[in-house]
Parts: C-alpha cells; structure tokens; sequence
C-alpha cells in the first residue's frame, strides 16, 4: 500500500465513518502492534509505503488510551500522539481534533505589521496555570491594546511545570495547561476578540525526559552537535520521516488549532544541509496551506546567526521565512540603560549600538565580536520594519538571569517607560513579556518537574555550576515547587496605584502606535537615527 | 600593530630589501619565538592585531630550517610552512616564491568549455615519481589532445608516497615530489605548451600523522562530525584565522604558481554555516584576483549532495563555483557498461539513469534513493554544460576497489572505447584519469607511508575490514612499497600494438570532440536524450 491522502496524518485521526486511522514511521521495526487499554488482543498495523505502518479500525475510540509495541519489545507511547492523559511516560490518548466548534469565522489574521505580541507562559501566567486562566484575561489584554499573544510552548513536558523548551510530544499538548480541547477554546476566543495567536514550537531537540522517539526511527542524528546533544535529524539517512514529522506538526496547530503564527524556537540549532532547507520547506508547506484555506499564517523566527537568508525570499535564495526576533536590540538597549556588561552583553556598548540596531536591524552585521571570537553576521538585506520582532525583555532575557528578575526590579520606573517607549515605538514588531505592563516585581525563573531523580540533581548542579562564577551564590532551586509559585503573576497588584500608572503608560504608548502616521509604518532600517549622546533620535 | 599589507601573509614571506616578514596566527599564546637552524638565540615574534604574530628580520635567509617556540612548549613547524626538507614532523624551510623565472607571459587560461582534463598522480605517473617526470611528458600528453592536466594533492604529506589526501602542510609542496620550485617548472612548461592545469586542494580535513594546527588555534571544532573526525572550523569560535589560512592557501596556488583551476576535494565534508559559505568567500576572493591581475581562474568542486547551490551564481543565492564533478554520471555508466550494482552503485539501473544524467546531470535530483535512505538532490538550474565534469573512472573510482583495477582490467577493449566515447563527446567537460588513453593494466591501488606505526596497522586493519564483507579476501597492504610500485604506469607497453592502438582511438576522440561543431557547445542539460534500449542517442 502506498502512503496518500487516505492513510491520514501521523498519529491517530478519525474518519468520517468514525474509524481510526493510525500511522506511524518506524523505518527499521519488523512489526508494529497497537494495543488498546481495556481491549486485550492487540492489533497489527502494515507496513505501508517503505518506512510506515497503517491501521484502519473501528475498535480505536476517542478517549481510548493506547500503546504501540515494536518486534516485541516493551510499549510505549505514540511518537505523534495528541494525548497524555498521564503524563509522558504514561499511554497516549485518540482524540478527535476535528470537531471542535470552531466560531472563529470571521477572524482574519492581521497584517505582520500591525503585530503587537505580548508573550506568556501559560502556567505562570494565572493562579490556575492553565489555558482557561489565561482565556479569563482576554479582554484585560485587548484593552490594553496588543494585538497578538505568543504562548510559550505548551507540547506535553514531564511533569506540571516547566518553561516548555522540555517538550517531548509535538503533537500532544499538555495535560495540565487543559489538553487540546481547552486549547482550541483560547484560540477561538482569542479571534472571537479580535487578538492573533502564536504558538512558540521547538524543532531544534526534544527534551531530556520521556523521549521515546529514539526507539521508533534515527529521529537523531552524531553528525552535528547541538546545546542538547545530537542533533534533530533534517540531513542524515532517514531523515525524510524526521521532516516530515515536524512538517505535519507545523500543519497541526495551523490546521487544527488555528494558530495565526509559529515562533521557530532557535532555529540556528537547526542543522540542515539538504538542498532544501527544513525552513524553507516548512514555508514551501505553509504557503500551500495558505493557498488552499485562503488564511493566512506567518513564521517567525528565534534567530542567533544574523543572518538575512532566513528570511529573504525564496527566489533571492532565502528561506522566506516572515520575521525574526533580534536579541542584539535587546542587548543594546539593556546596556543603554546602564546595566552591567557581563556575558553576551559585552558585545554591546549602549546607546551607539542601540542607533545601530533601529538603523539596521543587526548591531553585527560583519564586524568581530569579542564574545564569540569571530567576525559576525552579514548586512540585512531587507528594509522592512516587520521583518524583526524587538523587547526590552522576554522570558528568556528575564528567566536566564540567576534569579529571574525583570526590568521593574533592576530599573527606575522612569528607565522602564524609557525601555517601554524605545520598543513600542520602534519601527519594527514589538513584543512584550507577560506582567511587564504593569511593572509585575515577581521575578520569572527557571523551573522544571522531572520525573527522574537523576535529571532533576543534574539540572540543578548544573543552573548552580552556571551561576557560581558569577554571584558566587546558588540559585533557586528550579524543582521546587514555590519557584514556580514565584514565578507567577500577581494580578492583584493592578489595584495599586504604582502598576495602575505604568499599566496605564503602556496602553498610552500602544494607542500611540496603532494610531499615529509616522508609526504605523515599519521602516524598519530605513529609518533616520541620530545619536546625540545621550539622547537618541529616531525619525 | 594592525594587521596590513605590510605584514605580507601567513608563514614567511621576503620583502624587497630581503627581509624575512614572520607571519603567524597563534590566538591564544602569551609568546611566540622563531628558532632559525645554526642560529642559537630565538627571535620573539610581537603580537600584532588580536590574534597574530609579527617579525621582520635580515636574520632569517631563504633556505634557512626554522620552527616556532609557543609558551616555552616545544619547537613546532610552521603551520603555513611553504617547505618541508625533512618530512612533516621536521623543520620549516623558508623560500622565496616569487623570483621563479616565469616565461608563461603568453598564456592565457582556456574558456572552461575547452577543458579536456587528465588527472595524474605525481607519483605513479612516472618512475621517477616526481614533477620532472611528468614535465617530460608534455608533449605526449599535448600530442594526446588533452588541454588541461589535473594534479592530485601535492601538499606535504608524510612519508614518500600517498595518494595525497593525507596532506598536512597546504602551503608546502611534497619534498619528495620536487618541492615548489619544481612544481613551478612544470606548470611554466605546461603554459608555455598550451596546457592548463589544475590542482586538487584539502579543505575539508588535516591528514592523521603530522596535523601540529591544534598546537597553535582552534582549526577544528567538533561542532561537526566528518569522516576524518572534528571538522575544520569554518563557523565556530576563532573561525576567522581558519577561513584566512585556507583563503590564502587559495590565492597563493593561483599567485605564486599560477595555477588556473583548484579542484576542490569533498567540499560537501565542509560545514560552515555563517552567513557567508567559506566556498561563497573563495569566489569573491577569485573574482577580486582575477580583476586585479587580468588572469582567470577556476573553482572545480568535488560535490557529493546534488545541490545546485554551489555552482549557481552569488546573485541567485549559490556560491558561485564554476564547475562540479558528477560521480552519478560514472555511477549511471558503469551500471550500463555491465558491472556489479554492491555499494552505491546499488542506486544505479543503467542506461535509463544514464540518460537522466545525459539529459539532466543529476540522476537523483529529488527521487528516493535506497543507498542514502532518503530523498536525494534537487533539480539543477542552468542548461550549461561546462557547469559539469564527468568521467568513466578517476582515481577515487578507481583506487577505491579493494584491488584497484581500471576498466582495462574489468571490460573489453569494445566496452572501453565505448565509455571512452560516452565520456569524451558527452555535452559536460570530460576527464581522464592518467593511462586510461592507452589502456594502462596497472591497477591504482590505495597507498601510504607513514611514520606512525601504530597508524599504519589502524590503516591497514580498516582497509582490510572494509573489504572484507564484499570479497572475503585481504586487500594489497597500503604500506608495502610495491603496492606503490604496482601502481604505477608502465610507458613502455605503448610500443604494443594492444596499447597503441586504443591511444589512437582517444586521439581520434578528442579530435573529434575539439573540431566537430556539434560537440562543441556544451548544451549539457538541454540536449536531447533518447532513450531506445539498449541504445542511448544524445543529440
């Protein structure tokens, strides 16, 4: 049998009639089985096409949970599953993602350029932790007048917290954020009132606990090394299943859960030297989408390479990709604003680079960094104001330091409007992280909840061994449970009048920017820069 | 001090009034000394920009042995070493390059269509084994037809005899071969004849034995895995004194020993993924040479990833080299021709893949293939044909059968001259690999000499084992003497009728491919394939 339309996606969909269909890839098994929890005999799939295995049954209901077990060898969860219902190592669970009752209609997506993105993190976000938590919030967010949210990433992670750069199911969203029903219903609601949604995906590693992956296919390659070890496989023998893995999860929360966007989580760990790069064929897939839906959905970029062939056009040679997030803003901005210069913000030398970074976009765009010991990156080749998202802080910026402070426990609030003024009037896409708007003081720290006793001495030797040189202090524990509670927003602290100003301040400058001329057009780095130091003057 | 003109390039070079200028990149040593022989106290060098170091001195004289001293460690050679006296693990030797007594004034490189190359090795292709040998056969080879010679690897390599991959000085010609002043002889003879030729060059690793670079800088990162281990560090931190060492590699091959064309081995094996591809800098850095002195000068690439990246122009995204070597054009003609499928030829059905790479040069240019276990290659994007270089055998081909038998050995006198047709009048620029014109029955066998004895067993054990499964036999042992000795040509069989008779036959070919109107223009790509089996017409 051949692979086509008939056998599905990856995973467990459901036809029209109400029957399973099950695909999975798993080049090298001899025979797959599916066993279903409650039903005792368990059922062969066959092999479809070289590397697949199918099955069509009307015995696979919604709800069920499942295992797959290869030549024999132990069960275990669906690469492609949609559901764990008990966590990572536990069995998946069929869902229907297809009926959900979608009122979204009307929605259109925005033009990038009209992106304002307030980014979250689910679980700290509401005393809840979940998605209804932050559906709850809706209209707060609409008021004060950012147009897109960014949800870190919420692919299903071991245990109940963690930043979601831990995911080790693509396709399964987290049980304790509410599943992908919950998760269907924040999207539509999100539309319903007019805000986009993006959904921040890692295609660059799965994480160090619960990753089956490895027993089913070569998801991974020794070729390139990688911050999490062998690289995701995009270029190696078999890697056509690896692309086509993560393709079809790019088409899931498009298709299924109407994102209006997909923030690439560090891209540059992606290691591709195929002649058609997993970037660009991840564009080549969307613009099909977009064709045959008539919606409209962009790829965004986390991006430390500096380099324009990202997001140039597929006809100049590029990846086509739609914007990136430049750090360099960040840096330069945070040293402007007098903080200390250790680590990659020695690089950055304040207010000058900053002038650089509204005028081209890349502060490095040739020149030698002394950080990274090596001439850096290459001039933009673009104009466009929407091709780079800018913040004065994210939760990476805030979650690396030691103990997870944003701007409004390091700055003056005259330094922090400073800081709110230089993003969101910027000529390109702004981005803010959750709590900033209001000058939130609970910090955003790193936090994980592993299963494995080993991972959990690891992680935490190593966020210590990370610091000591610095601070010569330990950090908080990352497995503690109130360093997470820490983490959380405090949205009680609006009733104040110091975080009713600020609040106040950012939906000022917001309005400023949706509705003045000269700001609703991104130059971007066309953009006239002065430096009278120290005043900056952008025009 | 900055780095300027003044300084001269790495290694040592000599100015007008004959001093010595000491160039060395050694970024991380607090002091670097020059030991000259017969001279009892060091120079110290003094460091100039970040990461170099400087001398000019009268002491140093052209002929003088040298080392370097880093940190008090131990005498090391020179990294870009232009001599070897005494073997790789022996003393520098300082040359003056630029007083040969050129008289190619007259010479102009040909257009590339008009390339016909023949491929030697230095060493087997005479009995003296060195370039006098085959200066002396110039006009043989001019007699033949052939316009451009090919050397493979003379860069200094250890021992006496090696195929040359195992080089690890790129600025220093093999002692055993003649050294830099006799290769500059044969390449002013080849000019003065009318001949082109090329050098084969190693960028993508360091030989085994020898290799003193990480003494001095990180030149390896292990950021990515090749077949040779840690890869050149094209990307990584400190990568900018390695892109320099091998960029001026380049410039010296074209400028002091006016080569026309550098083969360029492997280059899939280099991985480099700043924003600007190390081959991309390579062709800027020849076109800006080229537009200086009014010479022209080719970038041939050994590429195994069917990306048409790499050819097309700066303009359209590519690197810009001009031409590329097809094995799957040899691959699709050896099948034809009837030999085994085992290995990669395991991809190959023959004459239908012939005539897909008559007509397409890629045979895989997006198709499944079952050897690499993924989709494979994409779709070339010019029509010209000098944008290909094919053959029916070459001294990979060739050495890489454990018994290392040409198509002398393997196929009838019929079948040969047909591949010899197939390859010299095919609409992509030909190569022969050197005694193929008159059938020469010697076998090019895998050959080395190293010092290391516990190499030569790792050596010879892998041979043995890498045959092993296919033949069940030994291979000739690489360190014998007389697997050299075996093969090498033998000259006197061209007083044989046998011999004679198919060097006429080549003659008469590439007479043919040189006068006949239709075979000059290289359609390559756009030509007219028909497929009648088993006959294969190329219009």
């Amino acid at each position: 049998m051949k692979i086509n339309e008939n056998t599905g996606s990856l995973g467990v969909t459901f036809d029209q009639q109400g029957n399973a269909q099950i695909l999975l890839w798993a080049p090298l098994a001899l025979s797959v089985e599916l066993t279903i929890q409650g039903h005792e005999a368990p059922l062969a799939l066959v092999q479809v096409d070289r590397e697949y295995w199918y099955l069509k049954t009307p015995t696979l209901k919604p709800g069920d949970r499942y295992w797959f077990r290869l030549d024999g060898a132990p069960l275990l969860p669906d690469p492609a599953s949609r559901s764990q219902p008990d966590g990572v190592h536990g069995p998946s669970q069929a869902l229907r993602l297809d009926d959900f009752p979608w009122t979204d209609m009307k929605w259109t997506n925005k033009p990038l350029s009209e992106y304002i993105i307030y980014e979250v993190h689910v679980g700290a976000f509401s005393s809840q932790g979940n998605f209804d938590g932050l559906l709850e919030r809706l209209d707060y967010l609409k008021a004060l007048g950012i147009t897109a949210i960014e949800l870190m990433p919420v692919a299903q992670f071991p245990g109940r917290r963690n930043w979601g750069y831990d995911g080790v199911f693509p396709f399964a969203v987290q049980n304790s954020y509410g599943g992908a029903q919950r998760l269907q219903a924040l999207v539509n609601a999100c539309h319903c009132k007019g805000l986009a949604v993006i959904l921040d995906v890692v295609y660059n590693h799965l994480g160090p606990e619960g990753n089956y992956l490895p027993q089913y296919a070569p998801y991974f390659t020794d070729k390139y090394r990688t911050p999490w070890g062998k690289a995701v496989n995009y270029d190696d023998a078999y890697c056509d299943g690896v692309r086509r893995y993560f393709l079809e999860n790019a088409r899931m929360w498009f298709e299924h859960f109407h994102f209006d966007a997909l923030r690439l989580d560090a891209v540059h760990a992606i290691v591709d030297f195929s002649p058609n790069h997993i970037m660009r064929e991840l564009l080549q897939q969307t613009d099909a989408l977009m064709e045959a839906t008539g919606r409209c959905h962009y790829l965004i970029a986390e991006l430390d390479l500096n380099d324009p062939r990202y997001t140039d056009t597929l006809a100049d040679g590029g990846y086509g990709l739609d914007t990136q997030w430049v750090d360099e803003f960040h840096h330069a901005l945070r040293v402007a604003s007098g903080q200390e210069k250790m680590g990659y913000y020695s690089d950055f030398n304040g207010l000058e680079h900053l002038a650089k970074a509204y005028r081209d976009a890349y502060v490095y765009d040739g020149a030698y960094s002394e950080h990274r010991k090596k001439n850096f990156g290459r001039k933009v080749s673009t104009a466009k104001g929407e091709r780079f998202v800018v913040f004065s802080q994210n939760h990476d910026q805030v979650g690396n330091r030691m103990l997870g402070e944003r701007t409004s426990k390091l700055l003056s609030p005259g330094m922090q409007r400073v800081l709110a003024g230089a993003v969101l009037l910027a000529p390109f896409i702004p981005l803010l992280f959750m709590g900033e708007e209001y000058a939130e003081p609970n910090p955003f720290q790193y936090f994980i909840d592993h299963g494995d006793v080993e991972l959990v001495k690891a992680v935490r030797e190593g966020r210590a061994r990370e610091f000591k040189d610095f601070y010569g202090e330990r950090p908080p524990d990352p497995f503690a449970v109130e360093t997470f509670m820490n983490s959380k927003l405090e949205w009680e602290l609006l009733s104040r009048p110091k975080h009713k100003k600020m609040l106040a301040y950012y939906q000022q400058l917001i309005r400023l920017r949706k509705h003045h001329e000269a700001l609703r057009h991104l130059d971007g780095p066309s953009c006239s820069v002065e430096l009278h130091a120290p005043v900056l003057v952008v025009i």
